[in-house]
């Protein structure tokens, strides 16, 4: 946890920060790939962690960093190779228009600057975020975040935020039933554009993650991004797609999630963050030629301390050559595809499991809404058999694979086993029980995996 | 910089932000302790260099940190000892009232949630900043930074922003013939505090570097913060000291800035940030338990996905061994002592020299204003010397003194050799020139060092 409290004599933990098994925390001293040791040498499979995107301690990173620290690392007021060979490939995984690079610290500075960017080029204020979003922690993304703000007793949203439907064709407002979902959401968009309009204000942006991810593993229906954009454009505004937690070819068959919705879609400034460094504290803001101009033009200069130094750099390029030496990428889309398969035979076998959802299935035949609240129990069940996973959305129902790239079929074999296990116990117990889920030991109808495509350490 | 436009066949720099001596930037390569090397081996003494705090890749910092990427690198949702460990040690540098640490990746975040800390506990909005001030990069903090938002030219200041005068005793409101500018300067803010009352506004917290960097080295007067903070605290607010560029042992008799206004004065809430790692991307907010466990009783949890990693932990152990191993604390007094002796000497000899500012030298005998615009250009021929100085304040008159910690006095008379030089050719010229200081060779009256005490980048 990173908040702690220093009395004279103890160390006290205050619960301001939620730990992993809170109830009862493990201490893990050293990992490895896709595996993490306790201070008893017990290993775990790890996952929840989509922060070690190429595998803990992947030894091609830890020597770029290393190396690097050892020769310079020093502000970015100087010229330095790494940082535009860096820029350099960045901008090769994205369309060409997506061509400025900043380089900042934390998801949360690039999504604080791309409201900045947005602010300054379009001459408007008022933002449109989706209900249940999280982009940050720092005071201007707690304003648009419902996710956050909602936990707030006092809460009061900010008069120039506004908030969309989350375009959840599973529990949401138009399902799958619906003959066009995303004409549908994106038009709910139009509507709060014009309603902002009759009240004075002007938009500067819509923002969303690509995929949502606190929002409870949400993929918007295909071609919403493009209906959305062209409505906030027409409106002056801009479209930001913040892949903090979901790029970095973690869909398989793209290396951004925003690429899922189509080659005619492109948002205007993209933001990174979790994965890009493995762990190492570093992002990236991208946008268009116009948007950094305009950004310039305002007379006042953006300075970063730590952003793009040589060692940050360094390691950015690191991981970027071991997604593609090992072909990380390649790895998620197959081992994706078959954690999915057997996540389906589950969904089949057990009638608590209510949806599946990965990018290539699109299956949401189970329209049960008699969840339980009892998901989070199964973590724990499932870490005192060493394998560490999480649960989340607005209702915590939803169990949450993201592991490291590198994860394996056998990762997956012996994950779905122990699912298996539980969800047998509990529909066993449950039938014991009239059918009452009381013994919280598995959630219920929708919950079900995204596999190794996001992550969401936030419940 | 950490801006570059990629396009498709070349890199481009657009000059968002400043690169030092930008008509002629320095590539530097490598650099060790306070030296840095250009890629054709020509060695810079380092004089601008406050994040590299312990000097350049210092061996153990880059060790530790070397040492833990291999072993693990996760979020703070684990436990872990180094991050109990560097609490415990920050704490044990602090008063004992302040013992709650929250782990952060900049200054920026640093200061950010400070206000979000001091909003909470207080539940009240208005701020107090100093003018000139700068506290960082992200939105909430462009609206507290007069140094940043007076750049913009459609500036708006925040409403619940308000701006004290900068207790500036050599340029400021009341100056060193004042009878009590400690009281006079506090008064204003009193007076601040009571026009916003009139207006209905309520004070959350006052926020002042320690001593300010960005708004042209100034040292507050003895006893200021003790009465401001008496006014604001009656007004229900909160003292926020921003230490990002000053703390760490820079000031030499103490470890921390604000601890030179004496002992009775503690702050409710501290900010940390550049030299913490020493060039690591980390910060830290230190804070008391009772704003701690108001902010915890918002039902809000704080979450930072890099704060507070084993990795920015350890290097954090290492940069708080090497300051006592090295005794670097000392060394920033004696040499910052040897080096104000020096320049004091170049002020009695070059009267275009004003004012030497450092901690223990209060010296304001000259009250010229006829300072000229030229600093700038000075260090652009101390720079063909390979001395890397930088000109900042208001009026950019101010040439600065920021080197790591390990700067030794024959570094100081080289220095100093080479400003006498310059000084002594500007004042010929200046004669010959009928006393026009056209040549745009040096600064005027006001300029001179602050000493091994702060930095700032930000011109």
């Amino acid at each position: 946890c990173n908040f702690s409290l220093i009395c004279n004599q103890a160390t006290i933990k205050l619960p301001s920060c939620k730990i992993f098994f809170s109830h009862d925390p493990i201490k893990i001293v050293r990992a490895r790939g896709q595996y993490m040791y306790d201070e008893k040498g017990q290993r775990y499979l790890d996952c929840i962690n989509n922060v070690a995107h190429v595998g803990h301690s992947h030894p091609d990173v830890v020597r770029a960093g290393a190396q690097q620290m050892e020769l310079l690392n020093t502000n970015s007021r100087f010229l330095h190779d790494n940082l535009v060979l860096y820029a350099q490939r960045l901008q090769a995984t994205l369309p060409d228009k997506l061509s400025v690079c900043y380089f900042v610290n934390s998801g949360s500075e690039a999504n604080d600057l791309a409201l900045r960017l947005a602010w300054q080029y379009t001459g408007h204020k008022d933002v449109i975020t989706l209900n249940n979003a999280y982009h940050g922690h720092v005071s201007s993304l707690i304003d648009i975040s419902p996710y956050k703000f909602h936990q707030l007793s006092d809460a009061e949203q900010n008069q120039f935020v506004h908030v969309a439907p989350s375009p959840d064709v599973y529990r949401g407002k138009y399902r799958a039933d619906h003959p066009d979902p995303a004409t549908a959401y994106a038009d709910d968009v139009k509507d709060i554009i014009n309603k902002a309009h009759e009240k004075g204000g002007k938009i500067a942006a819509f923002i969303a993650e690509s995929l949502q991810s606190c929002g409870g593993q949400v993929i918007p229906p295909s071609g919403y991004f493009q209906k959305v954009a062209e409505h906030v454009r027409q409106a002056g505004g801009v479209f930001i797609a913040d892949e903090v937690q979901v790029g970095f070819g973690r869909v398989g068959t793209h290396f951004w999630a925003f690429q899922l919705q189509g080659e005619d879609f492109v948002p205007d400034i993209v933001t990174m963050g979790k994965p890009i460094g493995n762990g190492h504290p570093m992002s990236c803001v991208v946008t268009t030629r116009e948007v950094a101009e305009a950004f310039m033009s305002s007379g006042m200069e953006y300075f970063n301390t730590f952003g793009g130094n040589p060692v940050s750099c360094a390691i950015g390029l690191a991981v970027l050559d071991v997604i593609e030496k090992e072909d990380l990428q390649g790895n998620a889309l197959r081992v994706g595809s078959y954690l999915t398969e057997l996540l389906e035979k589950q969904r089949e076998k057990h009638p608590l499991v209510g949806d599946i959802r990965w990018i290539n299935t699109e299956k949401h035949r189970h329209k049960t809404e008699n969840y339980n609240m009892h998901a989070p129990r199964s973590i724990y069940i499932l870490k005192e058999q060493h394998i560490l996973l999480s649960a989340d959305g607005p209702h915590r129902n939803v169990l949450k694979f993201k592991p490291p790239l590198c994860f394996t079929k056998e990762d997956a074999d012996l994950v779905v086993e122990k699912i298996d296990r539980i969800l047998t116990g509990t529909t066993l117990d449950s039938e014991e029980n009239g059918h009452q889920h009381h013994n919280g030991l598995l959630h219920g109808r929708e919950s079900g995996g995204q596999v190794l495509q996001t992550k969401c350490l936030k419940t």
